[in-house]
């Protein structure tokens, strides 16, 4: 499983004081530990700390580089903010967070991943919302991977995310989830595209966040995940995200197994 | 899910005391825990604490039965010692664990569950020992299968065991589980029968026990799992198939989901 670290983005008050204050320390710590826990990738999201918001991104994205060799991925819904982002990547794996199901949008970002060589989270929305169902989840998948094939981005550097609803919403959802998984694994293209879940949604206004997070990814595993954006730091779900990897046959179970899989 | 408790066990030093010294302390004490902590039933198995193992079975389903009303598994290899818990029980829910799937054990186990109208916990494995594929496993579910539709003994009582092997064994084995019992879920008959696993084999030797048994017991309940043999003591295995509940639809959410749960 790949985990995308969640931690550096300016909706969290250290993060969003830091690039405020233009001080690049807790920005490289929080780069340095996350890494140390086992991220595969290094979100970044300037949130609503800055003004400038590209600007920003620059900023942070120069300090994480400066930090650390983990690749990185640009995480805003604003074009120009992504592409602030890409102006200074200094060649390491980029991701792209993320773009919409909209065949006019994946027009746009798909030539960018291509042209930054990045990968692309791509969701299962499009301007009528987000699919309550299976169907309308993978209707849109096979959108955007048309899309990758007519723009030339390698499926598995498509990051497709059915949107986790939160479980308190509607509990037919996490096992919908699953499904749409294995659908996109199984019967889209070959090689398969990838998958990915911002996975802390579905815990929202739930009173056991850490206990149900960790659960549902590793059912989400099982079906075949790829990817998520968690919080590396907490140990739990790094242990079980681990665990579920040596279960899937993904990684090879040693007695020291999950120290040698965060390395 | 089904939480059938482990801890009433002749293997262990407490209970292999108290059966050897005749004390019905402790096993009251670990039927009451086990119920208050979310056991369905609670599994009793005299191991080999005793001589005459059919006394000890009596005197065990007495004890236990005077101390709660919880379900009870009569667990053993031995007909007679399974005869013998049979004997005395008061009526309540009775699961009968196990049975192999040779068609001639069947014949014997399948009339006994339905005159006592008892479950029967069956094994996917036949003389020719235990299948290392999903293909086999689901051929002796079938014979399972076909022998309960013969003998008359209602699919949903049959909890068909597909064996986990330890992951250090093969690591390729969870996810043959997996889909084993998938396809006991959806293609064998409707109703379909259920499914349960002694879940502890998978972690045998490993460093990391409990969380690799909580892991991958999630990861079963995402296809579908019914029951499993557990330990019920352990807080974490419990708050996370109580959580794979609620994420299956199989139990409402409520801030309070995971003590309700264990009621």
């Amino acid at each position: 499983m790949i985990a995308v670290a969640e931690r550096i983005n300016g909706m969290f008050k250290d993060v969003r004081k830091a690039i405020q204050k233009k001080d690049p320390g807790p920005v490289i710590e929080l780069a340095l530990r996350q890494t140390e826990q086992g991220a595969r990738y290094l979100d970044i999201n300037v949130g609503t700390a800055a003004a400038d918001q590209q600007a920003a991104m620059r900023w942070l994205v120069e300090v994480v580089q400066g930090a650390c060799k983990t690749p990185i991925a640009l995480d805003s819904q604003k074009l120009p903010v992504i592409q602030a982002g890409l102006e200074v990547c200094d060649g390491r794996p980029v991701m792209i967070n993320s773009v919409s199901g909209d065949a006019e949008k994946l027009d746009v970002y798909m030539p960018l991943a291509v042209q930054h060589n990045a990968s692309l989270v791509a969701l299962t929305l499009n301007v009528d919302g987000v699919p309550q169902n299976i169907e309308q989840r993978v209707e849109i998948a096979m959108t955007i991977v048309a899309k990758a094939m007519e723009h030339g981005l390698d499926p598995t550097k498509v990051f497709i995310d059915p949107i986790i609803l939160p479980v308190t919403v509607d509990q037919k959802q996490p096992l919908y989830i699953c499904e749409v998984i294995k659908q996109i694994k199984t019967v889209l293209c070959d090689p398969a595209p990838s998958t990915i879940v911002g996975l802390s949604n579905i815990s929202q206004g739930t009173s056991q966040r850490p206990l149900i997070n960790r659960t549902c990814l590793v059912m989400l595993q099982a079906y075949g995940l790829d990817a998520a954006i968690i919080d590396v730091l907490d140990t739990d779900i790094m242990d079980a995200t681990i665990t579920a990897d040596v279960l899937m046959n993904r990684i090879i179970y040693s007695d020291s197994y999950l120290k040698s899989a965060r390395m």
